[in-house]
């Protein structure tokens, strides 16, 4: 048995005696026994949480595939600096501080809470060639992988900002797990019937440039966002310092895809925090086997999802740090 | 147009408005005009939280419904007093006071931290005769309703504890839903089938002492519970005092069942946090068109499941107090 094994063993005896039915906390009490798991320890901590959003543009946003213009991503990125987003908004009402990466917006922005972790001016249009060298990707794998080693928490919240972004994660899904692409590329942060054909035709096209399937970092280079590498970075470096790590929507989940495939140990510190409206993610989660927290038809991103199961998570921990045991609280064990 | 009417229809104005592709916050954002609406504002304010727990006991768990012994209620009501219990542990976590109630434990408890409410020694076994008088259950009604309404907070979690109360809870979905009685039966806290099987003996029998269908105070009186009548008393008055409740699972819903009927409008007030693993919590859910916000397993009460939906009511308030609209952040809209 592992270290784990033998920590989620342990948990899971406690967790058992604990003041309440056996299984009364239902989804909860897995949790409980995973955060133990991961920090190793009977008792664990679960009081702080971090968010991240790593913001960038695409090329491909050129070709038509969003409802909004690119300079959305831009203001975006002023609106989350002024706390105006739902991410920042919801992480403020949280206790949550917010990191804002720039990860590669088409230009840059100066400002004392940005971080600049500028891998170019936007990735390039994936329809016409890769979205980045394969150097990028992986000098974003290591700024984001460095950047939640350093973030002091028990949990990150991780979030992204790039219109186009939704086509990037549809093309990894399907590079990745070879899912077919039409299911999963949908309206994203708005497209109508029209909109999604022709996002389909594009991305179709796309497709064609490279074979069926791709090895996580080559998916990457080839169908990008930089800000979707430094997620799946970030994840890596989550899992490896024994953080949890609260996996956001259709975005997230795509570099989640990339990051278990580089490194499926990390599976141990992801939690799926909730299925989107976004008709794809359902069918990542699916494939991966994965029964979300929460189901509040959100197709947002920016990690707003995340934020929203953070007091779950919490709560969780709290089963083993903060709940008595029957023999502690002199509780009667069930009827014989 | 109603006032309520009025504010909700400008508060979906102003939610529209807000920086996100329309509709993206899913339920969150229903969630958001129904809190305009009950306080009649477009600038909500959801900042305070007020969990009250009503413990009570029941004559009907000495004829063998449940799978713990009738003192657990006791021991769990010094368990809550202790902060051992999950929903105290919870509402730590969440900085949410907590009132602690005996509606009617077997026997009193004198301790500062607990409030009392006593209509009884328990209520009384209602497989021989009614669970308490219509005076008592007009008292446990007003008791809530007066606490509630003195109780300043946003929003209520409201819970309850005592062993016995599947069984009153399924009792009241019987006669006031005319739901068939067998599918509102289940293990309750861990009952084994043949346990269910007695349970479903003993409560056919009760249900034939009255009429198939009965009205609210009548149902409550007769198939009892101190701590549901109270229960629904506080969601009365706290619709009337124009606060938010988070209704818990099976028992608070069978609780909110009686106060919609005594008072249809407090249903713009109820927010129905959870779905219950008790089987019987779909139907009553399903009998009221009710989709809930977390489907989690829980099957706990004590308020645990509207402890868990508070951040997400919280997070509702702040799409209108906290997110920038597209005017005022300067982000342009979508594509024409």
């Amino acid at each position: 048995m592992t270290e784990s094994e033998s920590v989620m063993h342990q948990a899971w005896r406690l967790i058992h005696g604990k003041t309440k039915p056996r299984g009364s906390l239902g989804k909860l009490e897995a949790l409980a026994a995973q955060i133990a798991a991961v920090q190793g320890s009977t008792a664990p901590v679960m009081e702080r949480a971090a968010l991240i959003v790593f913001i960038a543009d695409h090329g491909i946003a050129k070709a038509g595939v969003s409802a909004w213009p690119q300079a959305v991503t831009r203001e975006m990125a002023r609106n989350f600096l002024a706390g105006g987003a739902a991410a920042t908004a919801f992480a403020r009402k949280l206790d949550i501080p917010v990191t804002l990466v720039d990860a590669g917006m088409c230009e840059p922005m100066a400002h004392p809470q940005l971080l600049d972790r500028r891998m170019g001016h936007g990735a390039a249009d994936f329809s016409q060639g890769p979205a980045m060298t394969a150097a990028q990707c992986e000098t974003a794998l290591d700024h984001g992988g460095k950047l939640a080693r350093e973030t002091p928490c028990d949990a990150f919240c991780l979030g992204e900002m790039g219109i186009g972004n939704t086509s990037s994660a549809a093309m990894l899904a399907h590079k990745l797990l070879g899912l077919p692409l039409p299911g999963l590329i949908g309206p994203g942060a708005g497209l109508d019937a029209g909109g999604v054909a022709h996002k389909r035709a594009v991305l179709r096209k796309a497709a064609a440039r490279t074979p069926a399937r791709l090895e996580p970092a080559r998916a990457m280079a080839e169908y990008g966002g930089f800000e979707i590498a430094m997620l799946a970075g970030a994840m890596l470096g989550a899992a490896q310092s024994r953080r949890l790590i609260l996996v956001d929507g259709f975005i997230a989940t795509a570099a989640a895809l990339a990051a278990l495939q580089l490194e499926p140990a990390c599976r141990a510190s992801l939690v799926f925090s909730h299925e989107s409206a976004e008709p794809g993610h359902r069918l990542m989660l699916k494939a991966i086997s994965v029964e979300p927290l929460l189901r509040l038809e959100l197709r947002l991103g920016e990690g707003t999802g995340a934020l929203l199961a953070w007091p779950l998570l919490r709560a969780a921990g709290a089963i083993l740090s903060g709940m008595a045991s029957f023999e502690d609280a002199g509780v009667s064990g069930k009827l014989p």
